[in-house]
């Protein structure tokens, strides 16, 4: 028998009573560890958060809790080749894949260590300047943020138990709000809050675990909680529909499908679209296109579609597939048979509207037996003209959670934006060309339906941050089809663990408000 | 027969083909009018609010958007005395009351008029400043806000036809988003919606009323709709609960039950003391308590009990019930005899477990048939003492929404905030004593529970802006029971209508997002 994970919660470890769900390598398809979390109290668990977590927290300055992730960040960086052992066995990455989630989670924690320290010694945030209510300045109102009294429940997704983590982690503990999380790929994300705790630098209570299922998570949140659920849209409906959110209130944040697009812009130069061809063919295959902020539609104009589809394949067959183990792969596994599973049957979705121009089933697997390991290659369909790209109701709706895009001809700009808008909502979408004025426009016609507009210049093709990376410094979320959710976006990341209030007083007692008072 | 009420929509006035219901005087019994909303077309009334209006609204901007405001400002300005007969007419209420409610909704569009003239020629609304994505100052990120390309539902409550409509319509349309209301009190909604319509000063589409019922209109919602709903909380819950939410990521406001507290700190002065009987007797009785943000509990220090139940109990004894017509009623009616009935099973429920310090029913009504009038005298209740206060589950949950409170008494400060948070988040607490110190950290302690502190000192006795008053300027919302909504608070209104999206662009890029390229 493998080993059994042991959960955190109520401030010690404890093993569940079942069996276990057993863990599995994607390539080799071997048994790694076993999950479960059957028999935990649940009850205390997140009492013992909310009461004893919360309280050290809250008792803490914004600084103080920057310090605390600071501490969170170097006992993680001390045990990062293990973090990379665990990421090749149980998710298939290569290394480079494996940092994205590794390192990102790393960067992600630091930078909002160093965003904490420049918020100080206080324990509320002032929002804005007081407003007069009347004639009389005596009488006015000033609105302040404060923690809410309560747990923050992560619900994440297999494919970055890492970065999944602390991106949702790090503004929740510098809000001073502790966290209980539930992870999909629970290997990695249990070592790393194993390694914490173990190091003793978070009060208990901050940090709870909890491998296994979700079974009666929800049903413990009470009105001051927020939940944080990453993954398919069907799990978000039902967690909305949850009494936790439609009777107590409960704060939620998702973060669900989401048909992200590139958008090569008409009369784009030959460099653009060079940059065009890099991108979309690197966000494919990066992490073998288990991005939530993946390229999944490819906008271009009709007239130089077939030229950018042959750009585009001559990258993708180059494309080493297999094993992460060995050196010549670029690109690893998916995470199981289930998703390898759903991966071919999108694509035979997806085929029943558009054509295949780069075959992934065409790619020999290296070091990898096909019958065993989750692994496939890159596959590129392609519409064949503007008017099939208004048809194609599946390439708009369906995400296909593996390195598959589509190439979707567009006749002008205002057909393009109305393509990209067929997303209904999504978390990205990356704008290519040189036209300053035009990118900017383009960017503020497409900002009510993408979280995050990222556009590639010539100028800035060597220094850009990616397409899909998600950076602490902007918004990650997406309206309708993507969720709803805000997460991340330097400081504004804290608002979701923070109740808004408007103080309305005299002047003498406003004064008081101020950090000295807080003490 | 009376007259049926027309419904705005799709651009056109169009009767109900059913045969209606009755809306009757609170007071007299006699039937006013009737509304409809049988037979119409949800989803061209919806489409063509969406289309037509949205992309009307959007073409304009801020400021020209503000001018709308103003001008609609102006027409209900000048017909202000209709609404007057017909608040009294239709809610029961005396003159200061509806004042409250017609004056109120004018005084927050022409704050919104105001803020909105600040924000200038553009389309959209700068968040933050551009951080840095690296090294290289080259490419950076920056926070915009623009309307979201949807329509605005307002599913509102009996108790403010005007004010309910107009503190979601201002930051609505000065969003650049058309709106669609669904009053519960349809005749004075449906007035000022048709004489703003009949003026022709807003772009068709911006402004439709449906009279009558709800039925259908959240089947029509689409990924960037949004619907804020006031009420109560099992209707929330079925909203929330409804697949345009769970499934479309339609974002949503609820404002519904609140058990909201007046606190007076311990040693405070006799000179506090006074001030909270008045404020207390006066919440309890304009609108006849029929106020989201009327004081529902009074907590103060057990030793002062007695002495602050019979103050406040003098003030109830004098007030004059009964015929908003007759000059000498302080206190109209209750708007319905459904709401009489639910005021007087709630007083049943509170009276198992508090004691009645003043009874309403001892007031004689004036000019008005106790048979048929809607009308209720005063009522406050007491709890014996501070172990009754923790015990009294139902007075911290059950809102009686009339002229209703309960006195509360606690042994110490940390006691009374705890009594406070039994209400399991409320719309607003207000705090009566003199120490600046001790008040503001009250206010902190409690803003993480109630969506306003409202902090009456004797230096502003005499200008404060009164525990129940919503103020555009400040936040109106709560947390958990509340509902969690955000609404008003100033510019933090626009958000709701507005999504923000990251665009992380080479300097040059983002250098043509100012106003200049959006036009």
């Amino acid at each position: 028998m493998t080993e059994l994970l042991s959960n955190h919660v109520a401030g010690r470890w404890q093993a569940g009573t079942g069996a276990g769900t057993a863990l599995l390598d994607p390539v080799l398809g071997t048994e790694l560890v076993r999950v479960d979390a059957t028999g935990l109290d649940l009850a205390e668990a997140f009492a013992f958060a909310r009461e004893t977590g919360g309280a050290a927290l809250r008792a803490l300055s914004y600084k103080q809790r920057a310090d605390l992730l600071a501490a969170v960040g170097q006992v993680l960086q001390a045990h990062r080749d293990t973090y990379y052992e665990i990421a090749t066995a149980n998710s298939g990455t290569v290394k480079n894949d494996s940092a994205v989630d590794i390192d990102g989670g790393l960067f992600t924690l630091a930078q909002y260590a160093k965003l904490g320290q420049g918020l100080g010694e206080r324990r509320h945030l002032v929002d804005g300047d007081a407003a007069r209510l009347g004639k009389d300045p005596l009488f006015q109102s000033q609105h302040v943020r404060v923690p809410t009294r309560g747990v923050a429940l992560f619900i994440n997704a297999f494919n970055f138990p890492s970065w999944g983590l602390w991106e949702k982690a790090a503004p929740a503990l510098l809000s001073g709000v502790p966290v209980i999380v539930k992870p999909a790929t629970a290997w990695l994300t249990q070592r790393m809050v194993k390694d914490v705790i173990d190091a003793g630098v978070l009060p208990p209570g901050s940090l709870s675990v909890i491998c296994g299922s979700s079974k009666g998570l929800l049903d413990q949140l009470q009105p001051f909680d927020v939940v944080s659920f990453t993954g398919s849209a069907e799990t978000a409906a039902l967690i909305r529909s949850h009494p936790a959110i439609t009777s107590r209130s409960v704060r939620v944040n998702i973060e669900a499908d989401s048909l992200n697009s590139a958008l090569l812009l008409p009369g784009a130069a030959s460099d653009a679209v060079d940059l065009l061809v890099k991108e979309v063919a690197r966000e494919m295959t990066v992490k073998s296109g288990q991005k939530c902020t993946a390229i999944r539609r490819v906008l271009v104009p009709q007239a130089q579609a077939a030229e950018i589809g042959a750009a585009i394949t001559a990258r993708l067959a180059k494309t080493t597939v297999g094993n992460p183990r060995n050196e010549s792969v670029r690109m690893g596994a998916l995470v199981s048979r289930e998703q390898l599973q759903s991966v071919r049957e999108g694509l035979q979705l997806l085929q029943s509207q558009a054509q295949v121009l780069h075959d992934g089933a065409t790619h020999t697997l290296v070091d990898a037996d096909p019958a065993v390991a989750c692994c496939v290659g890159p596959t590129l369909l392609g519409l064949k003209d503007a008017a099939a790209s208004d048809a194609a109701s599946v390439v708009h709706a369906h995400e296909v959670f593996g390195p598959v895009a589509t190439l979707v001809p567009y006749r002008d700009a205002e057909h393009a934006f109305a393509l990209a808008r067929r997303g209904e909502g999504s978390l990205v979408t990356s704008l290519y060309g040189s036209d300053a004025g035009a990118l900017a426009c383009a960017a503020l016609e497409l900002a009510d339906s993408h979280g995050r507009v990222h556009i590639i210049t010539p100028d800035v093709g060597a220094l850009h941050t990616g397409h899909g990376n998600v950076m602490p410094q902007s918004l990650h979320g997406g309206p309708g089809r993507a969720g709803g959710g805000e997460e991340l976006g330097g400081l504004r990341a804290l608002n979701f663990y923070h109740r808004l209030a408007a103080i309305q007083a005299s002047t003498a007692v406003l004064a008081r408000l101020e950090p000295a008072s807080a003490a």
